[in-house]
């Protein structure tokens, strides 16, 4: 099983929600909750940085899992419009950390924190084998308003922010300007806000996994299918491999109706349109007139 | 350092909550958050369940772990009075799980949804060298009205509900009544809300780290000390340190002002008084006249 049909298996064994206040489940970037007498709607996500999964101790500071750790977190309310309220922090430190790193990672995490405007207000602290953190980030909508991946409809358009492959390329390099980009993600918050209140955005999602795996699962949400008929917003140095398919990019893959006018740049982000939104098999997207194999980052593939 | 001296160096590190609509931080069961316009808190808890820290794959079944991490974040919504409206679970999963694992891991974890009533609205899913759980969950109280662990009063009488160290005799003997105690806590909901709304309790927390290190925190919380001066209700065949000191039994601490009627039981569960809150050193607990060392589980403690 892929990570998506485990999802969707978990999904299947859950009972309705009726009547809990979730007014939206598993499957996309946060849960949404409306609170009784509210008239906002809260956004939920989670997400796990895990030590020689998603950093390795030799080459990632402590501030730099800090700041991605909460990155992470903040780039889901981005992709739904959400402003970031508060957030609460798990951490389970290996035998190896100590104080130094200790204080070094609440320095990038708070760093961030304090940029977003958000609050820790909680968590856990655990020991375990390797570092484990798991964070957990609430925002907040206009009641009804959170953006979805379910919303793209056939003749929409479809754009990506900012520059592809550069997490990836880092990765690789571990030197540059690509590193820099790898270890200092910036959460697209003000732009997720822009496309909910102004572009009134159709769908929305963050690219974490890479474009290929994270458009087919928005195809998905949405039933429909795309194509990829634009030059990709590539970082300088990228393969093409790394643009299609490179994850940890945290920019926002969008789509809005046909005709929408979309700036070139939103504060200094460019905005790039990448494709259209297709009638077809749901998940189906085409490259350069091919299919796209969703070849993005799956932790329940077998490699 | 040990756990209390680290969460309150974080603490420190964390700039004030103004504004941001959290209106009880780092330290108590539960972060707090007040959504603007509704007339309920909502309640937040995380916590982790680590293979080979809190379980083992050789002992543990599946079904067990998944109920016990849902039940650790249930008995810190029941500590403050709250009823749990959804949750969010984080599961990093090992190579050696497979798909059988993994489904009595979530018939577990959903059969005490279900009694709960409590849905799990999302979360996230990687893959780790060992099974790494985060739980959250999200729990309500009307506006205020949250249990907390600082509200203890000299003169004020301490309570416990239950038996005491059932878990940790059940770890000790792998079978029996204390391994199914052990096995599958009741998280005690019902009881929480009727410590708020009927015995109008000063403070409550869970028992998860043992009864010596949690009163220590309530009374530090408080800014008092305790003496324990009658008999602890242990589960037959406990001997004294495990009654003292023994972990994971998420029964209920509670005070209440001197006079209050307490019932001896409450739904089935014993409410036993075992003792009373002191001016003095805070954070002091006597037992038969002497300094209790707080020798409960911290993950911090060099051992």
């Amino acid at each position: 099983m892929n990570e998506l049909q485990t999802v969707e298996r978990i999904r299947r064994l859950v009972p309705g929600m009726a009547r809990s206040g979730v007014v939206l489940g598993i499957g996309d970037d946060c849960a949404v909750f409306r609170p009784r007498g509210s008239r906002e709607d809260l956004l939920f996500t989670t997400d796990m940085v895990i030590e020689d999964v998603h950093f390795r101790r030799d080459s990632h500071p402590a501030r730099a899992v800090g700041w991605c750790t909460l990155a992470r977190g903040l780039s889901d309310i981005a992709a739904m419009g959400g402003e970031p309220r508060f957030c609460l922090l798990s951490l389970a430190l290996a035998p190896w950390t100590d104080r130094k790193w200790l204080n070094a990672f609440y320095r990038g995490f708070l760093d961030l924190a304090r940029r977003a405007g958000t609050v820790l207000a909680g968590g856990d602290l655990a020991r375990a084998k390797k570092v484990a953190c798991d964070i957990v980030v609430c925002g907040a909508v206009p009641r009804g308003q959170g953006l979805r991946r379910g919303g793209a409809r056939p003749g929409d358009a479809i754009y990506v922010s900012g520059e592809l492959g550069a997490s990836a390329l880092g990765l690789e390099k571990r030197s540059g300007a690509a590193w820099k980009r790898h270890l200092r993600p910036e959460p697209r918050l003000e732009l997720g806000r822009f496309l909910r209140t102004r572009l009134r955005a159709t769908s929305a999602m963050d690219l974490s996994d890479g474009l290929s795996l994270d458009l087919r699962r928005l195809c998905l949400a949405s039933g429909v299918a795309a194509s990829l008929d634009g030059p990709l917003p590539s970082f300088p140095g990228v393969t093409l491999d790394q643009a299609l398919h490179g994850g940890e990019d945290y920019e926002l893959l969008f789509t809005v109706r046909p005709g929408t006018r979309v700036p070139e740049w939103h504060r200094g982000v460019p905005l790039t349109r990448i494709g259209t939104i297709l009638r077809g098999t749901p998940g189906r997207v085409a490259y350069a007139g091919h299919s796209l194999p969703p070849l993005g980052w799956d932790h329940f593939r077998r490699r």
